[in-house]
This record gives structure tokens, sequence and C-alpha cells, in this order.
């Protein structure tokens, strides 16, 4: 059995605006004691945009002592432009994981949904309404933070049992 | 005026065979003393393929100390998985080399190709023939080397004012 409290750092990888979120599992008690929203100004090249994610990540990981890491599954893309850039952030985020030693699992927004409010096609402000509740935060918290925040939540509720949502190791 | 010799480390990206070059210009003569390919096996998973090659890319760079860093730049990808995919690599060398302080500069690879070839649909085998030919090298090296040469070469060219071949810093 894995050690108590159980916890997992969700992460909404976006290149300028990366929302990461730790949530702790005491039995089916939930709790957060850090979240927030990684911000790089646009004015930033893309090498340098990308090197300081890695450090913010591999900084997180250090801080916070994880056990696992979560980021959402990509399933639909507007056109390739989006996909290269979405992935290269993507990219150095699954590699800060695992040079930090720690395994990463990907979740559809779907599943996400499904697991934090009850339903697939759930609206971003439930989701914000429903982590506040789960967690017992006194505010909602910010959009990216939210989503990383229900990505944590989610895999949590499978290693608790409580759903069987069949996370892939990436 | 930069130091002489000049260095520029050519880097084909792909997720599971990324070319590396480096190449020394000393007036209007190149030379290569170190190229090869990282191999990483499919049996591995996405995150510990990414975070080796931001550990082989960080390598070679604090081993060779090039003074600048080249890619291909991206124009073209047959769908949004493919884009993923090498997006993913590509964020982990542009996060390596911004990290260890060097600079990234992109070019088409049609510019590749006119810099050394002297024409922009020029075939692989001869951009390998032309490599070995510029770099008086024994032989024509691997595929993803030799595109990694073309590369630092093209990159070589502009800053020898060889040509104008505009790259942007990325």
């Amino acid at each position: 059995m894995a050690r108590e409290p159980l916890r997992i750092l969700g992460i909404d990888t976006s290149l300028r605006s990366t929302g990461v979120g730790v949530v702790d599992a005491r039995g089916t008690s939930f709790s957060s004691l850090y979240y927030g929203t990684i911000k790089i100004p646009r004015t930033w090249i893309h090498s340098k945009t990308l090197a300081r994610l890695h450090e913010e990540i591999t900084e997180v990981i250090q801080k916070e002592q994880p056990q696992a890491a979560v980021i959402e599954g990509i399933f639909y893309c507007k056109n390739v432009r989006t996909a290269m850039t979405l992935g290269q952030a993507r990219g150095v985020v699954l590699a800060a994981c695992a040079t930090a030693g720690i395994p990463v699992f990907e979740y559809s927004p779907r599943k996400v949904k499904q697991a934090v409010v009850g339903f697939g096609s759930a609206h971003k402000d439930q989701i914000g309404k429903m982590i506040k509740s789960i967690l017992g935060l006194q505010e909602i918290p910010q959009e990216d933070a939210s989503d990383a925040l229900a990505l944590a939540i989610c895999h949590l509720h499978t290693l608790t049992g409580h759903r069987l949502l069949d996370p892939q190791e990436i």
C-alpha cells in the first residue's frame, strides 16, 4: 500500500500559463496546500520559455515531493501549429517529471470531468465550484490551477478505488 | 567579431533518433570533430525518452561548448499526432539549449539544402555527399547526423557572410 497521504501533482500544460496543483489524500479526504499558475511573459522567446517551464516544474516537484504527476491527454487539437506549440510545452513537462523520478499519467478531459463533477460535459465554472468544495478552499482557484487540481483529484479517485478510470502511464 | 573557430551544433530532432553534429569554421574552412545519433529504444515510455533526450543534448553542449545550436524549422507536418510527438522532442531540445545558455536558430529544410548543396530540392544522398566533401570526412555520415551537420553548416554560411539566410532565433 502506498504511503499516506497520497500526494499527486496535477499539471494543466500550456506554453505561457501552466496550472499546477498538489492534492493530498488521507482516505477519502482531499486537501491542497499548493496550487498556482506558472506564467511566462509573451515577450520571451520559445527556447527560454520552455527552459523556464522545465525549471519551474522541477522546482515544484522538489519542493512538494509528489508521488506522481498527472497531465491532460491530448485527444483534440485545432491544427498542426497549435499541436506543435502545445507539444513543446508538454514535452518539457514530461521530461522534467521523468528526470525528477516521478511517473506521469494522463486522462482525457472527459474522464477528469466525470471524476470531479460527475458528468463528462461539465462546464468550466462547475469544475471550479466542485474543486473548491472537494478541497474545502476559501475561494475558487484561477482556471488553470483549477484544471490542474481536477487532474490530481481524478488520479486520486483511481488510486483510492473510487473509480476505475484506466490511466495511461506515458 | 566572434571567437575562432566558430563552433555550431546542428540538431536534427526526432523522438527516437536525433542527429547531432558539431561543425567548426576557421575562415571558410569547415571541419567536424563530433557527430552522431541519439538513439532511444522504442520500448521506452515517452516521459523517459524525453528526459533522456534532454540529458543527452545537455551533455553534448557541455562537452563540445558550441556558441549556438541550429534546428530545422517546422513548416509542414502530416497530421496533428505527428506534430504533437515532434513538438515534444523539439520542446525538450529547445529547453536544453536555453538552460545551457546557448541561442537556438532555425532554418527551413529548403534553406538548408540551398546552403549546403546549392539548390532547395536536393535529395538526401546529395546532402550526404556534400557534407562528406565540405567537412573532408572519410565516409558519408548516417542520415540523421548528416542532416544535423547540414544545419550547422547552413548557419555558419550565414555567420561567415556566405549567404544571408535570415535565421530566426526561437
